[in-house]
């Protein structure tokens, strides 16, 4: 199994905790949802207690796509929230457990 | 042998299956294919028994191809779809057998 | 060696062969020649007696160029061609000799 | 751990220092924070005592996302700063200590 | 040391000579520079003696930014020009030495 994929609404933030099981989570792409509005939807992340920081903004009629390359191993909870009218799309896949050679976690 | 390409025909779901032979699947780009309607047009995902979700929005002569870089792994069945009036052309490559050191699957 | 480029015109598909020394071809990205047209250019791929597919276009003034990530290593032709009235570039690079772990070629 | 992310606020450079345990940083995406200016804003990169690079450009109400793909694992100061009104959401992860084959560092 | 960031100006063509010190360059985005022009800045590559291709193509206003993904590992010069009148920046990182698997270099 490799496929993830996600809808994030407005008003409704979605939490994503690491799996033993599934290891390093990749996020691909972002789309927005369908809607009648044309305000702008911002995708905001936030990482156990650190500062929020912005994902990507998408435009309706004008961006409604865009590639992220994220990648996620956190033993914090990572939230996702839209900033925005209408819901946004995530999808990606895991990568499985990826060894790390770093020492800090 | 590594190139993927289909045509997703609105009306006309496609699904993907995994084969063992060819591995897991890299799809790297998707295409609006020619008409004349000027409305957008969703790629659309679903994965066995999951909430369908959108993988990219194709806006006619604004954005009308969108990199996607997903993996498809699945033992379920993966269905592409066309939300919208125009075909989109999907393209990729297979990674071949890929070791998965996670346990779920 | 790495890099290739090559410049495809309408009216003139080329065609690349695989090539044992150089091993698998990853094409990142299209490009819009000069010229004056405003009509949109499509890049068109055939592999060996498969329908052909889409895999970008390009739009004269808004978007001139587009990342593409594919991978080739076929021991079928790959015929790349133009559907309008523009050049397109193509570039990418060598990966070399990539083992492949599944079965089927 | 694997997720990095900071917004860079105009008048505010950010210093990044490469963290052993942390290894090399991989920066994904640059997203245009909020705020009502029109005008661009451009991210900005300064490594040691080289020549200021411009790493993107960031459109109000056009382009407001960009993907970078940018790697850093320098023993210098990194240090980024936005050219313009509009702070810029850096998102990214650690790609752990990457062995490297080269010699001269 | 990973990082590596050049501006390339018009009619001043920069060129990459392969160092066996860095290893494979890989070159992550193009971003237009700074300057009133609004005609579009085009980013032309020499290699050796074939025929210069096009790898992006740079709208004043529109699309300021192109992720690239290439990478050069020539024994040849590698020249980089500008065709138009605004300067192109260069960004990306060094991979280290590759071991390459073909045979023709």
């Amino acid at each position: 199994m490799a496929f993830w994929g996600v809808e994030i609404k407005p008003g409704k933030p979605y939490t994503h905790q690491y799996d033993d099981m599934r290891g390093r989570l990749h996020i691909s792409q972002a789309t927005l949802g369908t809607g009648s509005s044309t305000d702008k939807s911002l995708l905001q992340c936030n990482v156990g207690d650190k500062s929020p920081v912005l994902l990507c903004s998408l435009l309706p009629d004008k961006t409604e796509s865009c590639p992220l390359s994220l990648e996620f191993e956190e033993d914090d909870d990572v939230v996702f929230s839209v900033v925005g009218p209408r819901s946004i799309h995530l999808t990606g896949f895991y990568l499985g457990v990826v060894q790390d050679f770093g020492g800090d976690d």
